[in-house]
């Protein structure tokens, strides 16, 4: 159901750049009075261009001006589609009895061209011609920490939010209070490298961001730092909101395919991290072409199959000890969702 | 003076390093009790190791602990150093009558490796068999918005720091009083797309970030958004400080020497806005290449002759309509400092 909302949202944002996106001039700097960019309806703007009231600004009239291109609209549209469906989630959560979170992967095909929309630990990547090309890039405490660091200011600004149980300095390892007064590596947020400080009774608490790739968390308690909802989530045991530390908003990517001349084996496949736990990108990528080339090209069928495939071996098989992996290890613990769309369009072979 | 006394710090920060360094095994997460790495006096550190009190921590030991590297450690020696010349500049300003900022840029050689840091709009090179290496970027309103737009939250949370003069949304131009109610572009501090928003009355608050490039502004004061000092530095006819958004803090690159073999004619170029507002990178390689060759190659003097050269090039010849470079635009107005490393070493060509 969210990603049905996640989707009227972004039609709802794109449908008021209808216009401006089918002039191949530079979208206007401003529009004029009355415009209703801001509501659901294409028509009134038509309208009030009708008018011809304020001439569009389309033309640069002024020194220091910004050039914006249709594709920072389609960005900015789908950013602010992410924004509107947290706020929904925010105002619909005791109503619905939805107090949860989630990630939120997009990829939305517009104009020949497409936009990966990712906010979470969801993962896009495209396999053309048999060469990866990732699409977006996991969002945890650690490929974060320069989004985070800063966005720790205020919380060292204001001690109530941070509860004054954690520490903003970074150590390698947890500190055990009889290291008092020892010498330990730490870094702050302004620091790349590491130095030495000598330990005292506030580098005790417990850091803000702790461990290490997919087991870094923060606050102590979540994982991924971007998402949609928790607006309720709180740091274990305490009054401690996590939610200011989240984003909602996405990192877009696009991928022009018209620079490209795409075959039936090319796809852009999307997958929750219940795939990526157990599968890296090169084992996806064999995965892909195994199962499309035991399909003919024109087999509309292929695709599913990939998908449904790559599902299954991540999931494993259930054994005596759970369920296994092709090479024993275990399978993914996680929700596994995978979407597999073609670049080429179904085909022959050229 | 402040070059001599940023020295001083790296030379302290870097001092307590020595023995940790000359060890090829980890740096230690943890030091021994009253061990002096905090204090300028080496011999204590030997001593409380003599003591061996306490056992090195050098084997990890615990199940989460981060690898620090040798490297980390002298990058993070660096950056304390900056921070320990900004607070210096801050002690002394009173005294010195010294209330101004600068920029700074230093290359630190260290067991094999050139560390380059770099705080401001200062810009070092490595030119190497003719091609281009940055060894850093300039540090602008602009190129610093990632930086910068987290950091402004602590000023959206606290309004008396912007002095409420200032809007933290970012327009393609400034908007004119006429335009309210118009719709125009704008992006807040999450977005990087652009999208359509009706002006309002705060909208017509002088933005924090304005301009592009080389003109792009901070609060419409500074265009470098690192540095040291500038302590008392307020946005113009406000009460409005810049120093909070201001960072101290260098980015450090790291060059390894022993990664390749390096001929007499490669070198380091550091230089100051002076000369890269009027000369490019490529431009700098060629003068590089041209004065270099017009010398023997184990001439002490040919690196001399080179920065010489970029610096009169740069300042142009003093004529009619003042000073023109050779293209006959304008000389650089700046100050232009700058200096030419051989990486090779004198000798001959090999």
């Amino acid at each position: 159901m969210a990603s049905k909302r996640l989707h009227l949202h972004i039609c709802e944002q794109l449908r008021e750049l209808v216009e401006i996106l089918q002039d191949p001039s530079p979208p206007p700097i401003c529009l004029p009075h009355d415009t209703q960019t801001g509501s659901a309806d294409p028509n009134q703007m038509s309208n009030a261009e009708d008018h011809g009231e304020v001439p569009n600004d389309a033309a640069p009239r002024f020194h220091l001006e910004k050039a914006v291109s249709h594709e920072s609209l389609v960005i900015g549209a789908i950013e602010n589609a992410f924004k509107h469906m947290d706020e929904q989630i925010e105002r619909e959560r005791a109503s619905q009895h939805l107090p949860g979170g989630c990630c939120a992967l997009a990829a939305i095909y517009l104009m020949g061209k497409f936009y990966v929309a990712n906010a979470g630990d969801s993962r896009a990547i495209i396999i053309r011609n048999g060469e990866i090309i990732p699409m977006s890039r996991e969002f945890t405490p650690e490929t974060e920490r320069q989004r985070l660091q800063p966005g720790l200011f205020p919380a060292l600004l204001r001690p109530e939010l941070l509860g004054k149980e954690f520490t903003h300095l970074e150590f390698p390892r947890r500190i055990q209070p009889k290291e008092l007064g020892k010498k330990m590596l730490y870094r702050d947020q302004n620091m790349n490298g590491w130095a030495y400080k000598k330990i005292e009774e506030d580098d005790l608490k417990f850091p803000l961001i702790f461990g290490e790739g997919k087991k870094a968390r923060m606050m102590a308690t979540i994982g991924v730092t971007r998402g949609l909802g928790d607006h309720d989530l709180k740091v274990f045991s305490s009054n401690i909101h996590i939610k200011p530390f989240l984003s909602c908003f996405p990192e877009v990517r696009v991928y022009d395919l018209t620079q490209y001349e795409h075959c039936p084996d090319d796809v852009l496949v999307l997958g929750t991290d219940g795939l990526w736990d157990v599968t890296n990108d090169k084992e996806v990528a064999g995965v892909v072409m195994e199962v499309l080339t035991s399909y003919e090209p024109n087999d509309p069928c292929r695709y599913t199959m990939v998908a449904q495939e790559l599902v299954v071996r991540s999931r494993g098989v259930l054994k005596e000890h759970g369920w296994r992996l092709a090479n024993d290890k275990l399978g993914s613990g996680d929700d596994i969702s995978v979407f597999v769309i073609p670049l080429g369009g179904p085909g022959n072979y050229a």
